[in-house]
Order: C-alpha cells, then structure tokens, then sequence
C-alpha cells in the first residue's frame, strides 16, 4: 500500500502478540474504518507516557516515583518477589497469594541474545538487599535455561554480610490440569518437587 | 493502575482483535518495557493518519483522491467486486484470482445495530452504476443474515435503466477442508451451491 500504511503496520507488528496479520487489520481500522478513534489512541498514549514511568525502586508501573505496592505501608517491605516482567507482576497481583513487594529485572540473563546483567534491573535488586530492606527473596522467573541462569547469577551475587532467605516458587502440575495433558518439562518439575503426604 | 495507563488500556482493547490481557500486555509493553518505541508509535500513526484516507470512488485506502486499485489503468474497470471491509479487499488481492475493481461497503445492514443504507458507502455505488461505469457486480460479502439482507437491498435498488450482471461468491468447503469437520452453515450452503459433474 503506501509508505505511511506500511511504516504503521510495522510498528504495531512489534507490539508484543501481534502479527503481521492482526497489524494490518488493526491499521486499516484506525486509518479506514474508524478514524475517529486514531486521535483518541494518540491522545491516550501521549497522556500515558507523561503520567506513567518505572518505579525507581522496583521497576514497576508508577505515577510518581514510587509504585502503588512500594507506596502502600501495609505490605510487607521485607518479604520481595522477583519478577521478569511487570505482567508477571500484575498476575501475581490477581492471585491475591502475595502481600509483600516487588522487584522487576525486565528481562532474564540470555548471552546469546546479548542481554548481560547491565541490560537488566539487577544492580538495584543488589542495592536493596545490601541497604537491608530485603530479608526474604522469592524468586518467580521462568522454568527455563535463562531463568535458571538468573536465579544462579543472582544468588552469586548477593552480599555476603546480609543473611536472605532465597526461595523459587514451585513448578508442577497447573490446577485443573491432568498428567495427560503436562508437557515433559513440566512433568519432570512435577516430579523433582514432589512433597511428601500424610 | 493509574488513570492514564487505564485510559490507553481501554483505548488498546477497542480495536480489533485485543482483548482485555493483550490490551494490558501492549500498555505495559509501550510504557515500561521498551517506552522508546511508544513516540515512534505515535509518529507512524500520526504520519499514516495525514498520507492515508479513503479513496473517492471506491472507499478503498488512499493516498491520493484515487486508490491504487481505481489509478491502474490495466484494471477491469466494468466488473466491480463488493466487499464489506478492506482487509477483504486485500485478501481477494492476495488471491490473484480477480483483476477488476472493488467498492467497499465499511459494514453491511443490520437495522438491530442501527446500520442502515445511509451509514454505509452505498449510495456511491449505485451512483457508479447509474454512471453506466460498471458493467458486472460480483458481491463478495458474508453468508449471513447481514450479508444477505445488504445483498438483497443493492439488487433491489440498481437502476432499472442499467444492464448490470450480478453474481455473489460461491459458498461451500474451504479447500483443503473435509466434510468432517464443516460447521452446518457451510454444509447447507455447499449442497445448495453444488454443480454438474461429468
């Protein structure tokens, strides 16, 4: 189509879960079918990108600059749960199985895709566990090879004077879910962090 | 979250295809994980927004006052292929198997929606017919009830004073699919639709 069309539709391809496909659908709306609507996306991005940014202690969504769950006293500051991306955050959230705080790396250790620990949100993790704050770390990044990685780097790299509880959160079998269905990664998780009954 | 990020959220889930997650995926994508690429987004969407509008005679995208479609003159100006939306229009193209022309709908009647002949881009194409400019009208659009009452309108309301030969696209099993699997509707429409053999 035209130049301006396709610059757009390459754009929104890089959005995370969409596609080629789904891009040019969403473009075509915006610029044939609803064009009333494309201001309204605009005014709505701009007015987010002013008001919203990094916590600086955590790396989650804030307002100011610090995040609704470092802002609110009633958590527990002590107990923090690390996370790869702030939905991972959002979803634990949803669960309502977690009342302490937060801190979101953005990414995993992957040398391959050249992402070392200066590409991630991990010095200030370090920073909080040497200033104190922290006495228990969860540890709640993937069942996979850069999750692994990370989970290691990090443990390594913790200060030796500080005494941190450090956990990973449990890997099995999904609720609802049968042995059928697991795939072997998961079964084998299953298995390894089986506990003991009566 | 904050106002503003919920605001783009709902402004994210309004387009086609996204749902409330991939909505909230995308906001958290443009505002914390990678915020560089939010101003390219908006700069393609604003560039895209002024190149791009609706082509005069057909309804197709446009950079100009004519589509590419309607510009090239290699096209078979007489046979005129009817669609509801232009991602039909492109999957035609995609196709190869026309070389005509198109008018696109941008919806098709639903009196329950409130879409009636004035809210499509209708009275254009009866306006092409009485210009004596077409000479075939294929109607591509859906095998529903809004499909078929929007085909059944245009035909009711052609100029009596203009020969024009109207077909509408066969309905059946998709290529490739059996009859296992088929849903009723289509079923019904591919006995109806049968031909001679042999």
């Amino acid at each position: 189509m035209s130049p301006a069309f396709e610059r757009l539709q390459q754009q929104l391809k890089q959005l995370p879960g969409l596609g080629y496909r789904s891009a040019e659908r969403i473009a075509l709306h915006l610029l044939v079918e609803k064009p009333a609507r494309l201001p309204e996306l605009v005014a709505a991005l701009e007015a987010a990108a002013a008001a919203v940014r990094r916590c600086e202690r955590c790396g989650n969504v804030a307002e100011g600059p610090a995040c609704a769950i470092c802002a609110d006293e009633r958590r527990d500051g002590g107990v923090v749960c690390v996370v790869e991306h702030v939905p991972d955050l959002v979803a634990i959230e949803r669960s309502g199985a977690f009342r302490g705080r937060y801190h979101v790396l953005h990414g995993k250790l992957s040398p391959i895709q050249g992402v070392g620990p200066e590409q991630l949100h991990l010095a200030p993790l370090l920073e909080r566990v040497r200033s104190g704050e922290i006495t228990e770390l969860i540890l709640a990044l993937p069942n996979d090879v850069e999750g692994e990685a990370t989970c290691h780097y990090l443990t390594e790299h913790l200060p030796a004077d500080r005494e941190v509880r450090t956990s990973r959160i449990g890997f099995g079998l999904p609720s609802g879910g049968g042995v059928l269905y697991a795939d072997a990664v998961t079964l084998r998780s299953a298995l390894e962090g089986r506990k003991g009954y009566r």
